[in-house]
């Protein structure tokens, strides 16, 4: 059976974990604490270098890290992820669009806020954060007033990978208000077959 | 004929330019300057929302944005790219970490010494880019030291993702000297056929 190794507050392992579910493929759950250190003992380290949950493990012990790439692996085939070349490359620019404009600054703004203290030196990178998250949130509703889905108009793992930290941007610090079209597109996605709440197993 | 929106000091633009070259691709270049603003232009932002640079337009028009995602787009059913379902899964994982932990660090600390002043308040960024980077070099170190490529134990687009920036890492204030794995990777990269320096068209 697979075994993900994951931090059940993470949107990239909520990632992982929704779409197993809508795979509806079995896999066991390793929660590795985050906030303890738990993904840099030696231990962990071994499995992923880079230190980082989500990581699938298959049977063999083999181990993919990277949620969107897990996401890819695991759709490749199914009707989550299309077989057309060009629709193949729109679904990973909108991902790597994700790990690059989106994430850093809307989830990391949401860790900030959640997980250190108002005194954190860090917190000084949250206006920055507040501009970028919000030119992502932009390119995200210009998009979605003319189409339904990210790619290909039907639901697949690029709109798992861009809900996971958008429907909990509030989280970060960030009004989704203004964003109708998003807002209406989050509805449709929690309206998706086996859909789940992040902190879910 | 495909047309490639690039700025030749970009080395996600330069990802692209070397595969083409080595897949034998003609392309048109209309070259963007990036530090004058012209990704930013509202003609531009019509092509890519995001406002990045390389982008690639079809002869139909259709675009595709975000160096690794034209990477797979283009490599794909060519020596470039695996075709193995889990082969593929790891070339995502590496072009993932490039762009999450590796560009944000390396390439953008050498964006900052080669193109801002030395007051300039975003310098106070390079500590940790600095410290975070070099752990990046240290996960790509531990690995070369145990494979000759990223994959599959050939050259491909994984390569050409990590080779873009790790190889001016100088430029971003990064000693590679250390890395002896890495620099060995290097030449191999290098000495690939019709193999290129970065700002060449």
């Amino acid at each position: 059976m697979l075994r993900l190794y994951d931090f059940l507050d993470s949107g990239n392992g909520y990632k992982v974990r929704l779409l197993l579910m809508q795979l509806a493929i079995p896999y066991e759950l390793t929660e590795v604490d985050i906030l303890s250190g738990q993904t840099r003992t030696p231990e962990f380290l071994a499995r992923n270098p880079n230190g980082r949950i989500p990581l699938l493990e298959l049977e063999d012990g083999s181990r993919l890290a990277e949620s969107n790439a897990i996401l890819f692996f695991l759709a490749e085939g199914t009707p989550m992820l299309a077989q057309d070349r060009w629709q193949r490359g729109q679904v990973l620019q909108w991902m790597f669009f994700e790990q690059y404009s989106h994430e850093p600054n809307i989830a990391t703004s949401r860790f900030l806020l959640r997980h250190t203290a108002a005194d954190d030196p860090r917190r000084a990178l949250l206006p920055a954060k507040k501009t970028a998250g919000e030119a992502a949130l932009g390119v995200m509703e210009g998009h979605l007033c003319r189409h339904t889905w990210f790619v290909g108009e039907r639901y697949g793992i690029a709109d798992i990978a861009l809900y996971a930290y958008t429907h909990v941007a509030d989280e970060g610090g960030f009004d989704l208000q203004p964003y109708a079209a998003i807002r209406a597109w989050m509805d449709r996605v929690r309206s998706q077959p086996s859909h789940k709440p992040i902190t879910s197993r």
